[in-house]
């Protein structure tokens, strides 16, 4: 039996929820280690697993290695169940990849920092989000969720080709963060709210699995819509 | 004798530089189609270039691509000579890769902020950054150089491994452009400083090739550190 990865992760993270749910589908044996957030700040986390300070991050047999996407990528070249999500063909490959690449300055970028400036920092701070960031990076979401849903999802089902890649599913994870937020993705995006459905289907049991403690999270503070 | 790609592109773009250099040391027949800025942002080029209005992008007899990093992937599959600066072996590759992933949101994303805010919108708006702006962006921009120096470059010559690789060329292409503004990334980073002097030997001519367009800028502006 191969031995596990350990994967140092926390599931309010939206990458470690990606992670997750590929490595589940793929079958792919990990153990996880749970890193309380704020913990992979701290020196002894640089000094012991990771010294860029983030999750996730895995270590393979003492082989370190961070950042989501390079994780993904490197886990598809020892397990070949992956390919199901993350196609070989050059060209489907390589729009996996443009998606893969346009994801983190379109929609990782402006979702967690909208994500922050709404959510997570005035219950830090006890302070009122500055409404002037807000608007600037509700914009941003919002100009890149069009882009969703006019472009990425202008034709066909699924962001890339036919069935769920890992493209929708790195997507989708920071998506499904919002909904903590006082913006709903989905309103006035049809297809956008669809596809997330069919998404969410394919990806089942592992998408609510990975999703619990964000929507116990949500449910708990009742405050999406107050801020 | 392999067609030619097309490749769409502005030399004063960062990631086109990067493309451009390392096409030209694996010797990569392209045919450059040179966009003026704004230009990617028009309808026009949106319906027969390419769709998410971004430069470098490519034609590949037809199969049209964006994201530089996933250009680079493509090209890389169909050719062999990319492995010298994007190696295969499994460790290495997921090391670069480590290193293209982290780009997007800590070099990438803050060099290119602070560059806007206070080199191109003064110029094209004729009025002074909004400092608080600026001073957030330079802390950012600082942070991320510090990791370089610190952490990226605390045992090698390169970022990963002893050469050259395309994590060396898609670093440096956004550093070089921070010259233009007040910030001078090399100071008081040594290792910075004499890291870009061998990314740019291992990689001329192609490297000066690149960036004589944004040196003509830079040189023409006079203004680097009157902001």
């Amino acid at each position: 039996m191969a031995s596990k990865y350990k994967f140092y992760s926390n599931l309010m993270s939206q990458p470690c929820r990606s992670l997750q749910i590929v490595m589940n589908l793929a079958k792919i044996p990990f153990e996880t280690v749970t890193i309380a957030l704020g913990d992979h700040a701290k020196d002894s986390f640089a000094k012991e697993v990771n010294s860029l300070c983030t999750i996730p991050c895995i270590n393979d047999g003492g082989f370190k290695l961070a950042e989501s996407i390079a994780i993904l990528r490197y886990l598809a070249t020892k397990s070949s169940l992956i390919i199901r999500w993350y196609p070989t063909g050059a060209r489907m490959r390589a729009r996996v990849d443009e998606y893969l690449e346009w994801h983190h300055l379109n929609i990782r970028a402006p979702c967690t920092g909208y994500f922050r400036k709404s959510w997570l920092e005035p219950r830090n701070t006890k302070q009122p989000p500055n409404q002037t960031t807000l608007d600037s990076l509700m914009g941003q979401v919002n100009r890149s969720l069009d882009f969703l849903e006019n472009i990425w999802l202008a034709e066909g089902d699924f962001l890339i080709g036919s069935d769920v890649s890992v493209a929708d599913i790195w997507a989708i994870c920071e998506i499904e963060q919002l909904f903590l937020t006082p913006l709903d993705p989905t309103e006035g995006r049809p297809k956008l709210k669809a596809w997330m459905e069919r998404v969410r289907r394919d990806t089942n049991p592992f998408y609510d699995e990975a999703h619990y403690t964000l929507w116990s999270v949500r449910d708990k503070s009742g405050q999406r819509s107050q801020l």
